[in-house]
């Protein structure tokens, strides 16, 4: 609970209408777009520029109050779930694309800008933005930049962080800071920029970001290699990079997924494949029908049983919609949906999605398997109900194995979602309890009062291993 | 001095030929690339592995020496230099290509790998590994790496930071700590591998690195650009980006630059042009040649006096060697050599270059200018004379000049080459007092006892900037 000294300090920064604490504004903040997670905030916030965040800082850090900032809320590890109560902070408002520089092909933006919107503006400007996070419809830049996201076009074109080269945030304090610019080179001091992209939230509030843009492809083809063995499919995400070629995207779905993104999507996919594969080059025409070619003797040479190149770009762009609507048509199945980011090196994906397979059956639990196969970032999805306490029991135990089998394969917990609530317990099986001690000590340096999202990437008690390391 | 106890401590842990204290390995270790800066270590120590390294930490930290550790000190920072005494730790036995992983494109390298020799290995296995300082042919990998090195090919490639992906490195306490791995995508707590990337041996000891490599590119052309207009010159650079046409080499010499480069490599460059553009694109040869006529077409626009695509790969080699050897050449003019690498925001190339010329003139000093023009990032040359030091204080106003003009332009005082000594007393124009102080808290954080490379980055004092800010 606020006492009405602090309201009232924060309604006359921001003005009445935009500072909310009814039990309806309340509620509506208590969660995110990850599944069995809630907590009540003491207030909601809605600064109009940087100037505001930084006095809301202010009044925030003299009382030891948390902040939580904001964009869509669409995060899939409790990013943004208020577990220590405090103020949520929503960035919506401040949503300018503030400059396109043509001659240095760059853009500053506020966080509150929604992906696609921002994509759709540099696009049509004739630039390319790559970071496409099967969220962008209604995520932010902001909470991009907070997760570090990825998304269908990573395998090529890199994610998030090789888009952000220079950031304004307010620090716990209230004070500016600025960090990079228009610069593709930059070596003064510590990388503070890269430091803050995938931060969760929890060393600075983002208000503006400098990003990097590039030429658009000129051209670009889509396709389908259906498989009856799963690791036929799996060998071909290898073989195809073995060979030399880096697709602008190289998807993974699994029998189950596809039988329900189909049923979503109505395209009369073969429901009797194991996997399906959904490729897409770009670059110069005659480049990527190079490629393209290759791929499809590659496929063909892993026993692909139907390999097909959309036709027109509304076929491709409908099976990349279906795709990214993987996540949406798992969700109509049961009551809760659980999606993980287990990653590995790609050579094991087959590996891995063979031990997601087995996991799952040991733990009785029903697990579709789709994701950025050319990454090795998988997306083992739980399909189960929040209201059956034994089962979701069983989920835990399932996914707790699928981590621990993912660093065993030299992989991560996290390959594009972040850590949040959800994996704050297993991140020290990536990263080592020197790890975690140096993570503390630099959250220690950017907010001594620990106020900038309370409770997450770090866990009271990291879970023990189940399983033995042998090596 | 080191007391006999610790030279004993050390000795049985390297064996009596690893570890030196006479003073000509002394002498030999108290300078590096950077001209005018020296300082005697107490010892130099050559460790054959990470244990080794984590040993002799171990001993460090107890006795709180510092620890300076480097490869081949080709750095333009005094980044190597041990200003505060202690112990050099010399890499180049640990310079083992760990592996090459075909399937992941991935290699595993130690740090002492001499850049070049990795960088043919890689080439000869159909790979490519696109950072490419000057230094290369005697710079190592993990110097690279400290530095966050650049190159030639940086515009279009990225540099350093962009390769490598997971470290194995020592902490100051002798623990050892792993980051990323081979994984395209991991988001699990903040990127310490980014961190450490360019934190100038400040932050820990990099024992191993786990690089991206990427598939070549098929083919190439190089042309040269001649113009008798500096700023068609420049505007050539902004104008070719403009065009959406992102060049793989886009390098820059002025006038002066051309003559000493032409006498020291023969090439019979036309004397009278105020600036050369050296321009490479590559990829499939199709774009390849449909980029490089549109450059042609824009260089003509542009009022170039004369445009020559090389006839033979021999030919291109010969020219990007000449770049390549600008530095060494301007070194024969005089005896002191002074290399800076101020950046600016590519659109502002022309500017930079008026300024530069306008302070060189102003405080009557001969600084010749090239670069990578491409990125912003400029190396205005000071060729002077140590020991005349009424010139060596007009040299380093002028300097300063130039670092405030880049930060007014939306620059920065280091692109490539570091922060080290010579730059610490400007960092605070770049990022701020409050930067400083977060960048102090990391240091904190890794290296409590401050032994690491002590006196580097952080400045006992900042300049105070000469020029207000009108901004």
């Amino acid at each position: 609970m606020l006492d009405n000294q602090i309201k009232q300090a924060l309604r006359s920064i921001v003005g009445d209408a935009y500072f909310k604490d009814d039990m309806e504004s309340l509620v509506t903040h208590s969660y995110d777009g990850t599944p069995m997670l809630q907590a009540l905030p003491d207030g909601v916030i809605y600064p109009r520029d940087t100037s505001q965040v930084s006095a809301i800082m202010k009044v925030l850090s003299a009382n030891r109050i948390p902040l939580i900032s904001r964009g869509s809320g669409t995060n899939l590890c409790g990013g943004t779930v208020p577990v220590q109560g405090g103020i949520v902070m929503v960035m919506h408002r401040m949503n300018a694309i503030l400059e396109v520089d043509m001659q240095n092909l760059t853009a500053v933006v506020q966080p509150g800008i929604i992906t696609k919107k921002f994509i759709e503006h540099i696009e049509n400007l004739g630039l390319f933005y790559p970071p496409d996070p099967s969220s962008m419809a209604i995520s932010t830049i902001g909470g991009n930049i907070a997760e570090c996201s990825g998304g269908l076009r990573g395998l090529k074109y890199g994610t998030t962080k090789d888009y952000v080269i220079g950031l304004q945030v307010v620090l716990a304090s209230g004070e500016i800071m600025r960090t990079g610019g228009k610069l593709m080179k930059d070596v003064a001091g510590y990388d503070l920029t890269k430091l803050l992209i995938g931060s969760e939230g929890t060393l600075a509030v983002i208000t503006e970001a400098t990003l990097k843009l590039i030429p658009p492809p000129k051209f670009k083809k889509t396709m389908l290699a259906m498989f009856k063995d799963l690791y036929g499919a799996a060998r071909t995400v290898s073989t195809i990079i073995e060979n030399r070629i880096i697709p602008a995207t190289l998807e993974f779905m699994d029998n189950p997924t596809i039988r329900v993104v189909d049923d979503f999507a109505k395209l009369g996919l073969p429901l009797d494949m194991a996997a399906i594969l959904l490729i897409e080059q770009d670059g110069d025409p005659e480049s990527v029908e190079r490629d393209i070619e290759r791929i499809r003797e590659i496929c063909q040479a892993e026993q692909a049983d139907r390999v097909s190149v959309a036709a027109t770009a509304e076929e491709a762009l409908k099976l990349l919609t279906a795709r990214r609507s993987a996540f949406t048509a798992l969700a109509r199945l049961r009551p809760t949906t659980i999606l993980e980011d287990a990653t590995v090196p790609r050579s094991k994906i087959a590996e891995m999605v063979m031990e997601i397979n087995r996991i799952a059956e040991k733990h009785q639990v029903q697990i579709c398997t789709f994701g950025h196969a050319g990454d090795g970032n998988l997306h083992p999805t739980a399909t189960t109900d929040a209201r059956n306490t034994e089962e979701i029991h069983r989920v835990e135990a399932a996914f707790e194995e699928i981590f621990e089998a993912a660093i065993q394969l030299g992989g991560t917990i996290t390959g594009e979602h972040g850590v949040g609530l959800v994996k704050a317990p297993f991140l020290e099986w990536k990263v080592g309890q020197t790890g975690i001690a140096i993570m503390q000590g630099i959250k220690q340096t950017f907010d001594p009062l620990h106020i900038l999202n309370p409770g997450k990437i770090f866990a009271k008690e990291s879970r023990r291993r189940v399983v033995i390391d042998h090596a």
